[in-house]
């Protein structure tokens, strides 16, 4: 709406001599006749034979100088109205669209995790709480373990909402409220985990390639980075990548999770998304199936190239009743919060795998933008609440 | 995949002689032949070469015969699996579909909502509350606001995602978590927005009936009742909807909103969904235009028929500045929490109109079942919160 309106708003000034008052942002209503003309940007112009100006706007706030990051913020509800941001916009859209898209033509079940959940079995660190009418709720931070109830009932299922994390983090690559699709599958190994991850994520690509030609344009995105996205990808090892580090004399302690600039590191090796598996069981969670050797853990880390970071976590899931209670006193979890969980081993355990992708991370390489803030309409940080 | 096993599992217990050990909701796989075979229901039978067990069951709690509600919900990570419920899943993401899919194709831009709100505008009655950093947030219960904010930036906008409401209510159309879309455009009055809801509403039953007949047989639903649906649909004004109630010699009270049975005393007359506008602008939100005579808001809610109720509540928005601050004065709420919204009526304000619609109170209507808590995986109520 707002291309058409610019490139009119110039032409109308002229013709209704409404110079001194049509501002920025001002709002008109033009009945005329769309005729094909080459000269203009969208190859029509408009021969106006009425103008009703509906609304003379205030002076508008956000002007063509630069503002501050906490101004735009502050005004996000009208920063929202700029190119770039619409852009980004109609990326997101898309990336949602083809997620659906991609599970529902290939029979997975929508199945969506709830938000409230009434314990929290990994600790409330990172949750928010809230009083559920005299007991305590939780919202959520995964659909996972729902998941899995979800895919031993129907085979392959999804979900895709809102999740929360409380973390006291003010980095570029966090929300404290994100969108995440979570699918999970039966009869999957980590192995074909990966498979379809690779296949995921290059859909993704592909589609917003094939629809959103315009809006990367406006971003002025190198196409090249994305055209190169497609399966295989590399896999290696969580020791491969230890080993990358230590070849460029990088500071790693074996055993812990990478941190940001490791990610950074690791994935600079790589012109396509890597994915990390076999990582050593004490860096991930209870619910993660091990290898034969009992060391490593069945998970898998996908990192986006051009430092975009981890867009990807999933693994294969131990599907063993005992095995998975004596992980659970491991983490030293409480049994009882699980006894819906530990139902799936009960009744019909089957080999099962799934991961999650963040939306926001995803549509931030996508668009090559540099904090996640903007790949949200009302982004919710640490210090952000409003607009 | 539970149909095609619980077929097979009849034939292979006797084939491999495994009838004591393979307990309902055992798991297996077979390798074999497909062949065509009329005499079965899929139309097709498996020649097994191989059977491979892969967990034997304990002992299911969920047996043929008839449980309680409170034990089906304890188990809902189990109860999932039953044929009902699977088919109310499927039109439950039919139905998710077929709503993004209309508005997609429509040009509207997606702009999620967000979940966490800096402040509780109208009163915190029915809000979820969470420690946020040391402030406050609260839990989303429309999008409506940010939905005008991004209409206004781009046109025709749509929000899809979790609602909340801590309402003590314990009806069987009431979820504490719930799932609503959101439609807001700009240059659209009360007239076209009630064109576009019954053009939506159309649309949905119809895709529906296209893509789910399998799904609807397993529910016994009434097909006649759906197929019917298509605009135009009855447009009535309060008044006339109070007259109905007074032809039927119903107490109600001129000026309050409809209860449940009113609202089914309304629906009965008509076999379409009935929508009802021009409502004393007492009953309505702040925010709702009025009509020329200043009595009435230009709202409308949308009743399903068959006594399902409201499935959808919109209107057209005040657009003039002043006006919306008098409105939110007299309905005694903080101006300044409204700042952003404000700025809406001053940087080329414009009319507009919009709804929402309730996801799970439309699957209940299309499937024909009675409690709103079999359209939603994980269902959250006053007094439930797991699984």
């Amino acid at each position: 709406m707002f291309n058409v309106l610019s490139q009119k708003m110039m032409l109308l000034k002229m013709f209704f001599k409404l110079e001194n008052t049509l501002t920025q942002e001002s709002s008109l209503s033009i009945t005329g006749t769309v005729q094909e003309d080459k000269r203009s940007k969208g190859g029509v112009e408009i021969i106006a034979s009425n103008i009703n100006v509906v609304h003379i706007a205030d002076e508008y706030p956000i002007a063509l100088k630069d503002h501050g990051v906490s101004f735009l913020m502050d005004n996000r509800h009208l920063w929202l109205r700029s190119k770039r941001q619409f852009a980004i916009m109609k990326i997101r859209q898309r990336t949602i669209k083809a997620i659906r898209d991609f599970f529902d033509d290939r029979g997975f079940v929508l199945i969506d995790s709830p938000m409230f959940t009434g314990n929290a079995v990994e600790g409330t660190t990172t949750l928010f709480e809230t009083d559920y009418f005299n007991r305590s709720a939780y919202l959520t931070q995964s659909g996972q373990l729902y998941q899995e109830a979800a895919a031993m009932a129907f085979g392959k299922t999804y979900c895709f909402g809102p999740c929360f994390r409380a973390e006291k983090s003010k980095t570029r690559k966090h929300l404290t409220e994100f969108w995440m699709v979570e699918p999970e599958m039966a009869y999957c190994d980590i192995n074909q985990n990966m498979d379809i991850i690779e296949e995921f994520i290059s859909y993704i690509i592909s589609d917003c390639l094939k629809h959103c030609s315009q809006e990367l344009e406006i971003l002025e995105r190198d196409l090249s980075k994305l055209e190169n996205i497609s399966s295989p990808f590399p896999r290696i090892s969580y020791d491969d990548a230890v080993k990358i580090l230590k070849d460029k004399n990088r500071d790693f302690k074996y055993g812990s999770d990478f941190g940001a600039p490791d990610e950074e590191a690791i994935a600079s090796e790589f012109d396509k998304p890597v994915m990390i598996h076999s990582w050593p069981h004490k860096t991930k969670a209870f619910y993660m199936k091990r290898d034969k050797t009992d060391k490593y853990a069945l998970g898998v880390d996908v990192l986006a190239p051009e430092g975009y970071g981890e867009v990807v976590g999933g693994g294969q899931r131990e599907d063993d009743h005992d095995l998975l209670v004596k992980r659970i006193k491991e983490h030293k979890l409480p049994v009882d919060a699980f006894k819906w969980y530990l139902d799936l081993r009960k009744y019909g355990s089957v080999p099962h795998s799934g991961f999650g992708l963040g939306l926001e991370r995803t549509v931030s390489w996508i668009c090559g933008i540099d904090h996640i803030r903007q790949t949200i309409p009302f982004p919710r940080t640490m210090g952000r609440l409003e607009p």
